[in-house]
């Protein structure tokens, strides 16, 4: 058995734009009413009006420290955990960081980790591993996404399933608190690297010879091909993630995934035979948010009671890359 | 005094395109002659015609492993630490490691890591936390930088400063070697956020609103106010970092600094009044390579027999955002 670690999530934020219903989205659109309902399984998502990923995320860090009772002061780095950004340079640490209070009298280190969907269990396996309670006390992880942008409004399944927002964590060493970290893993499968992809806006389809085209420039999914490599390689994952922990998917107490879609959420449940209420979920009422999805849903889960401090949580989803990763947690 | 531990650079690789001398270059764009030589130190850079960020990390990140003796099948973990990329999703690991040999046979977790022009150092601190000897014996780490299509040809500064290039090193745990790693430490000044940037291309100004415009979709640098923010930050960066060390910049071997910029680069042998050769200078013949600069540095200075096992190493420099980080390592 690995040895765990006394780290703690003391206190997390949000920050959600406007709301838009299913209902308002599916009349903008001309869709048939209760496609998004049916096919996606959102009902309602954020979508940002005037707001920007270092707004929304700055929002969610300072209702954290709120609640935590700290200041950038006692913050010994900030991580962004996102696949979306403002800017190419500099990164989004950088802008989250200069949007929060006292900014300017604490120069705290500002990195981004990007693992697309995967973001915050990165960000947050990375905190693990440097906190230590003496240069590494206290960092702040946030994840602040934009999916809205990179949506092409043909493309019904991703129009309906993705959602904007912000979620921040702040991850402490704490010794006196039953809290742990047990461990995190992470497999990248390249068979399917081209499977979730935004063509243009980056170096490969760059905007000065390729002006914007909603289909270069947007989100573009193989679902199918998606969920089969996703049912394929998800024993391999949890038995590997599992086999050196005292744990099984049946024993722990929460699974907090990525809200990728209805599908891909059913997977687990299907075919673990979990208890109900185990699997937390949030794509109904928030969409797919990117990396903001699994701190959106952990938060929502205590927030609501449902996952409680002592409990084993797990924390793990699918990403782009093509990667299956996870995060094992006593709350 | 920090605890050392046990981390090695068994191996490097690199990978530069089609060399552009400033000659040129001046005259492509009719630029006076020795102008770029006078005022950005650059003779020669190396610009991608067909190569693209990823495959430009492969070969680097595949040159290294073949001088490590090493496959993808002893590599934990892939990370890519840059400040531009290839597309927006996924993320720039996943696309490297989908082209080195055996991709589809060991699915090694590909994550990024940025801080633009720190990225390299950021992810070298980073696989030193996580490196053990158990789950993390092996961390390949891959910068791969393509500047040039950032530029705006109007801005000479910029046109005459960068350079494209990729640098990989495979980073160990190895009790048996004499390497090891001191510490790492970055500082982010929130003061010079907007002193460096590319406005336009991520969400804020999205290019279904903005089409590609150079001023906009290019580098941006307010040189000036930079290097006084840099003068006045390096001390404060400089005392502390050294101070729970048993190093001073006159004591060590060797200061693999970001190639910035040429005033950049004379800050410290001015300052500090250093050994001559101890900062390592690669800038006149590969320009600035962003987060390349530094993996691209230090590797010539090995070759080169300019750095040699056991010598103390401080790889540091400044970035967009604007921070000032390091790594200490005996190499």
């Amino acid at each position: 058995m690995r040895k765990t670690k006394p780290i703690r999530i003391v206190a997390m934020g949000k920050y959600l734009p406007q709301a838009v219903s299913s209902a308002a989205l599916e009349e903008k659109y001309e869709l048939p009413k209760g496609w998004a309902m049916k096919y996606s399984g959102v009902e309602n998502r954020h979508i940002i009006t005037t707001e920007y990923n270092g707004l929304m995320g700055a929002k969610a860090a300072q209702q954290a420290l709120e609640k935590a009772q700290l200041t950038l002061a006692d913050i010994d780095m900030v991580i962004s955990g996102n696949g979306t950004y403002d800017y190419p340079i500099p990164n989004q640490a950088s802008i989250i960081k200069a949007l929060l209070d006292e900014k300017n009298q604490y120069p705290v280190p500002a990195i981004d980790i990007d693992s697309t969907c995967l973001s915050f269990v990165t960000a947050l396996d990375m905190a693990a591993h440097l906190l230590n309670g003496e240069n590494y006390k206290n960092i702040l992880i946030v994840s602040t996404e934009i999916a809205s942008k990179g949506i092409n409004p043909a493309n019904w399944e991703t129009l309906t399933l993705f959602g904007d927002g912000a979620a921040a964590a702040i991850v402490s060493y704490d010794e006196s608190a039953d809290s742990c970290y047990f461990k995190g893993q992470q497999f990248t499968y390249s068979e399917g690297t081209h499977l979730t992809i935004i063509e243009g806006g980056g170096n490969k389809n760059f905007f000065k010879d390729h002006p914007y085209d909603p289909e270069l420039h947007s989100f573009k999914m193989q679902g199918k091909q998606l969920l089969r490599l996703t049912k394929q390689k998800l024993p391999e994952f949890i038995e590997k993630f599992f086999e050196d922990t005292s744990y099984t998917l049946n024993t722990i107490d929460a699974i907090v995934p990525h809200q990728a879609s209805k599908l891909g959420l059913s997977l687990f449940t299907k075919r673990y035979q979990l208890k109900p209420g185990t699997v937390k979920e949030t794509l109904r009422k928030y969409g797919n948010c990117i990396a903001a999805s699994i701190p959106l849903t952990l938060l929502d889960a205590i927030e609501a009671g449902s996952i409680q401090r002592g409990d084993i949580c797990f924390l793990a989803g699918t990403s782009a890359g093509f990667s299956m990763g996870g995060v094992l947690i006593r709350y």
